[in-house]
């Protein structure tokens, strides 16, 4: 019924298990991610349009300053956003469009497109959740304490999410199963089918 | 993660399959449907807390001064509702209640449980709808035009609904997933896990 396709902000604390997730949904042709405008230099494993497009501070500044960004964030000197007319013409053109940001980046996302569904990827519990930090090995215990503790600041936000999606240990296609069936839900909505009384009406 | 069951209203007009969606989804124990208490005397079928409860006029007028009824609705003289304590009562058990009513009704349960889910059940198009009309064949020309103008001025409620489903004809056990998928993606609402929060500080 709805050729327009859904936006879906994913979030959730390290450990949740996004990338995977997100890795799954994109195996099906009709969910994209919408790739982010950069400040930052490009650096060797760079390719622009690809893994970033690139502007310059100044053309970034410029583009907030138009209101053209969805959302947008400053690390360490440096810009990062979504610009909206990229992600309205991926919408337009059926696909469902995937944004992988942080808290603060989803409400912005959540007042420039109102019909977003906002996703809070979790552990199924606290133990796994450490496990999951830990089992990278690659993190010290300092490294897995702070990203606890911001796990649990981002938790603040998750009043504002629409869904929360549980990602069991060794269970990410069902995870991305439960993701697909919110997109498949929302497609029915209401709101997005404001011209289906029409069908009453078109008698041949 | 929530044990409290969601409450379906679905309404649909004659020829949508509202009867058949519903006893598809009553082949699953979790799903039930709410037995409405009637003014009208029993008839020879009747088998009372079965098809009906039955009360007298005054023991209903009673329920509606009292403000114990979810929704209510008089035909031809006699008294038609749904307890709120009915609704409460099998929501808490866990189970997922159906109430097959008309969009008016609708209404009024959408202000009782807000959290109810007001699902428009659709056939795919007007020719399938005229037909499955026909094809009871107990109906009278006047009788199909009449349910058609019914349907037409019942579509004017569509806006307050949640979702419309399409029933395409021969497909009624994949109409009935599809309801299933909303009540599964209604689960993962955050709206109905307000404690989910507390994984992150259960530390053994």
């Amino acid at each position: 019924m709805n050729t327009h396709g859904s936006l879906l902000v994913i979030s959730g604390p390290a450990g949740s298990g996004k990338g995977t997730i997100v890795k799954h949904l994109l195996q099906d042709p009709a969910y994209a991610v919408s790739i982010s405008t950069t400040s930052r230099a490009p650096r060797g494993d760079d390719i622009p349009g690809v893994t970033y497009n690139f502007v310059t501070a100044d053309e970034f500044k410029d583009m907030i300053s138009r209101g053209e960004l969805a959302e947008f964030a400053e690390y360490v000197g440096n810009f990062y956003g979504t610009p909206v007319k990229t992600v309205s013409e991926m919408l337009h053109s059926g696909k469902h469009v995937i944004l992988e940001i942080e808290t603060q980046g989803a409400l912005q996302i959540k007042s420039k497109f109102p019909e977003a569904l906002l996703i809070w990827l979790s552990p199924p519990d606290y133990d796994t959740l450490e496990a999951r930090l830990r089992g990278r090995g690659t993190n010290t215990e300092e490294d897995i304490a702070r990203r606890l503790s911001t796990a649990k600041r981002e938790l603040q936000f998750l009043p504002y999410y629409d869904y929360i999606v549980v990602n069991e240990a060794g269970k990410a296609e069902e995870c991305a199963d439960k993701i697909r069936a919110i997109v498949a839900v929302d497609s029915m909505s209401t709101k997005h089918n404001p011209d289906f009384t029409s069908i009453f009406y078109k008698k041949k």
